[in-house]
């Protein structure tokens, strides 16, 4: 994060974690505390990325190799990093970001089973090895995740059911990637427990994110 | 080839160069020939390719970042390559690809200046190291290329004046990487001088490829 005038943040955190309620919260507190928040996520987050996340979504019937999936995501990413994220951490803004290449080593790589070297590498070399200063991880068991994901697809017409679908030990994968990741780098990761009711995680981490802030604006 | 029961032949070469008449005239004169061909282009090819192609047209009024585009060329290849070309050969038809890798290599290596290494890396993790048995390369002077490419466009409606707007430098690039592919592996080419007339061209084209065919199919 050295010389970065604002701070790049990602939540990650499995399906039904709670992700966009809690960094909803959190950009409303911290906005409320005065600090420039800009929210977006992944994938989307530019034109190019909605559109290939309609193609992702298979909205016409394309069925997506793996590996396709895996360079469609990293395109999607470049766009967003180029023309969203760096510009704004570049002049200062705190984003706040909803999923980003964590979520492709958890779902592509731990998932699906593509190496996670071959992601990394794709994104030093696409991406240009942009990583996020904090990583705010929603842990949840994927049995618990899955019914509140279910209850809130069968509640709302939402497009986010891709991976819904898949086998519980798809999810346990993806969980246990995400712990790997935090385990890795330890301080670049804030790891809350999502079982809790929603407003306690929220208040969880919000605590967290203004302690971390405070520290990394003041040494960064 | 060895191993592949069919033939992968792939038509590259700069805009105006008549890749597409001289791959239409060839098919049909194999096919007379008792050939079992297949047809097929890139970007394009398959339903995936058909929806990254329009993507890449901007039609939409998406812009692409250079990295971007090579991932969603290399997704449309890894797409067409597993569902389209790689069948048809093992069944042991003879595949027709209007542009492939080659293409890659020139536009976005020679042209736009990306490491060629890098397109090569892409394409051995993502096509699996998928190359053309024999690859036809139709050689014009860009200037020539262009004026028969702009007269084409001003008398039909196409989709095809993507890379037609770019300056002429960028084309002389085009065309010295592809000339110097057909050097480095000149037992893989047929570089064919593509200013003659059309009806020529599509002759000596033919010929090569009937010579081409016969010794490849009598000793892979």
């Amino acid at each position: 994060m050295a010389g970065r005038p604002g701070r790049f943040i990602v939540f990650e955190g499995g399906d039904g974690a709670g992700k966009g309620s809690v960094l909803a919260a959190a950009a409303e507190a911290l906005r409320a505390d005065g600090f420039d928040i800009l929210t977006t996520r992944e994938p989307g987050g530019t034109p190019e990325g909605m559109a290939l996340r309609a193609l992702l979504l298979s909205e016409a019937g394309e069925v997506w190799d793996q590996g396709s999936e895996l360079l469609l995501m990293t395109a999607a990413r470049v766009q967003h990093m180029t023309r969203v994220i760096r510009p704004a951490v570049a002049q200062g803004q705190i984003v706040l970001c909803d999923r980003y290449v964590g979520s492709t080593l958890a779902y592509q790589g731990g998932g699906r089973g593509i190496a996670p070297a071959l992601i990394r590498q794709l994104h030093a070399d696409f991406v240009g090895d942009y990583w996020p200063d904090l990583t705010v991880l929603l842990d949840i068991p994927p049995a618990e995740g899955l019914r509140r994901s279910q209850r809130r697809l069968a509640d709302t017409a939402t497009d986010e059911g891709r991976f819904e679908g898949l086998a519980l030990d798809f999810h346990e994968r993806v969980r246990a990637s995400f712990l790997a990741q935090a385990k890795d780098m330890p301080d670049r990761f804030l790891v809350a427990d999502a079982a809790p009711p929603l407003a306690s995680v929220q208040a969880h981490v919000l605590a967290g994110l203004r302690a971390w802030l405070q520290t990394s604006l003041t040494t960064g």
